[in-house]
């Protein structure tokens, strides 16, 4: 196991009615000026902006708005809201949507205390220095809620990054299973993705022997494939949205990462799909994490039957270890296809006319591969690239 | 699942060598009048004492100390610190050693800034005021380095009791492996017990549906199965050592155990044990918990069958589920034997006409009971008592 430092310092206010404390939390954050993200109307339509808007009258705090957050969040609306931030003389940034209103609000709170361009975080630059965040949550999926983490697209490239900091990590979380009822069961299933995705990226490591994490990613994932079926069948059993929610959290605060390498090439392969297609995150994992799976599958052939036995099910076959990896993976394209994912270029409308241009943002060369359990350059870019069409 | 309100705010430092982080991590939680609580003579001989003491003078911290922590700590070493802290105008309370230690030292950490006799909060009342407290780890076993737990024995009476509030959630606590080399196999083996029992406790719930926690309370307990034989064979394996520690904190945390009630009648019968006999906390443990199950696993059978099943390695007799449930507790015996535990009063010198005086200290009656899953009056008591002679 390797060395590391682990601290999630967020509070999660979790169950029916949570949002009422809002207020409260805010207060107890020590924000009195608060700029409340959002994105579409959907938080208007449920009720949602007119409860948590009560909650923080009700403690006294002064409020602006800012909404229009759409999904793979874009550089201009953040700029807007640095701009009314640093105009309102905001001190806490209250996030009410999903990891895209989340991560567009994290960046606000950090680019409202910089002096240089905000993007510097997103091009590896630390944050180290933010106002605080929190957060009531509307769609499980992203994890940005319990996450140091934060992903934008820049308007200009096309090109979506992540920027990370430990202050990014919300000060609190406001979690209500209910407040997912009425989410269309496709974003049910990409969010689930996501999850399965952000256990994966842990669970394929260089680091041996670290059967704890292990044990805890297995945990994760089996949770959100038992999970997942019900919420589709049902999204009004809250039971199933209050395990699939909480299962979002915990794949991605890095309590199932400590101690080990993680790789995070598909993220990054990802990335590429949903800036150009605007594709839903989830969705774009499904279509490449597989791909990945297959072509870095000989790497450590024992962990892909590890995954394969214990989670998916799988028989080890201990003559053929490749055939019970294998197996594993067709397994999860299954439950992928199950769920209404796509798994092919085809489904989510990527050309293999584009995969250069995919390439090219990957930012890739043979001296600065990306990916940590299998470094990629850019002909195992393509050759994955190709494998998802 | 049940609403809750989670927040682990402790920093942990894990690996080999954090330890010389101590003196930079009391200063970052703002200490600066450092009182060093330890046990026996061990942390000398090995020299942490020493590597501890430098990392704290290279920060200009000023240090005053009190050692003679036994296990099951006993409330006249805690008026002592308690009057040591307040003469010498200490802020911050740092423990090194294991979980005897660190309960001692949350006494005094809340006792140090309490007017009324710090046993107020073993009698019920919440801590709400403290002292920061820190933690060098030497022993994975009771988890208090990232819970808001404590346990004292109150010499007078004789009865060991639990306080808590979540102020007394340690600032940080340092992990290193390397320093459990030398730990006797007993104590590995009665550390990796009390650990299986805090998940136990939370696994053995009323709340339903709750898949998650379900899930990563197997993991916990199958980690700690898995890497404790590997310690006895090797105390030097670090990789077995370091999934082992982790897990002791995971396994009290509470990120096993939100959103579900939990039992904990098991601890309270044991209390009673270590109070009379000072038998280590772990093996007691080992004696009580699975006379527990057997007196109460007609409650909810099909969870003993998941237990049975998931951690245990049964399968299931759908025709007799009871034969499935009664199997895994057998195997739990089983392997509590194979790692050296004691399973009945006999081995730890425990005296069946001593059981009247256990009851009593239990302090049931059958308006009061003891326990969530299975509330206990004096008769369950006294006859689970008798299931471990």
């Amino acid at each position: 196991m390797d060395n590391f430092t682990f601290c999630s310092p967020t509070l999660f206010a979790f169950g029916r009615g949570e949002e009422r404390r809002t207020g409260e939390l805010v207060r107890k954050s020590g924000g009195s000026r608060v700029l409340l993200h959002y994105g579409g109307g959907s938080i208007k339509r449920s009720g949602l902006y007119d409860r948590v808007m009560a909650a923080l009258h009700e403690q006294g705090l002064s409020v602006c708005e800012l909404g229009g957050v759409r999904p793979n969040p874009r550089s201009g609306l953040v700029y807007e809201g640095i701009a009314l931030a640093r105009r309102e003389r905001v001190d806490f940034v209250l996030a009410v949507g999903g990891g895209s209103v989340i991560d567009s609000a994290k960046a606000i709170a950090a680019g409202a205390v910089y002096e240089g361009d905000f993007l510097d975080f997103y091009k590896g630059k630390i944050v180290t220095s933010s106002l605080p965040v929190g957060v009531v949550l509307t769609i499980p999926a992203a994890g940005s809620e319990g996450s140091p983490n934060t992903v934008i697209t820049n308007e200009k490239t096309g090109v979506k990054k992540g920027g990370r900091g430990e202050v990014l990590r919300p000060r609190f979380a406001v979690l209500n299973p209910e407040l997912c009822f009425t989410l269309p069961p496709y974003q049910s299933a990409s969010g689930a993705t996501d999850m399965m995705a952000h256990v994966l990226e842990r669970y394929f490591t260089t680091t041996q022997n670290v059967e704890l994490t292990d044990r805890l990613c297995e945990a994760v994932l089996l949770t959100v494939m038992s999970e997942l079926p019900k919420v589709l069948r049902d999204p009004t059993d809250y039971d199933a949205q209050a395990n699939l929610m909480w299962a979002g959290t915990v794949a991605h605060n890095n309590s199932c990462g400590v101690g080990r390498t993680q790789d995070w090439g598909s993220h990054a392969l990802e990335h590429q799909l949903s800036a150009l297609y605007d594709v839903a995150h989830g969705a774009g994992l499904a279509v490449m994490f597989p791909a990945w799976m297959r072509y870095v599958c000989h790497r450590d052939t024992a962990r892909f039957v590890k995954l394969a036995t214990r989670v998916f099910g799988c028989e080890e076959n201990t003559a053929d270890p490749m055939s019970t990896a294998l197996e594993g993976i067709d397994r999860f394209v299954a439950f992928l296809r199950s769920v209404g994912m796509p798994t092919t270029f085809g489904e989510i409308g990527a050309r293999e006319q584009d995969i250069p241009r995919m390439v090219e943002l990957m930012g890739v060369s043979e001296e600065k591969k990306v990916g940590v359990f299998f470094p990629m350059g850019p002909r195992d870019v393509e050759a994955i690239y190709r494998l998802a069409l």
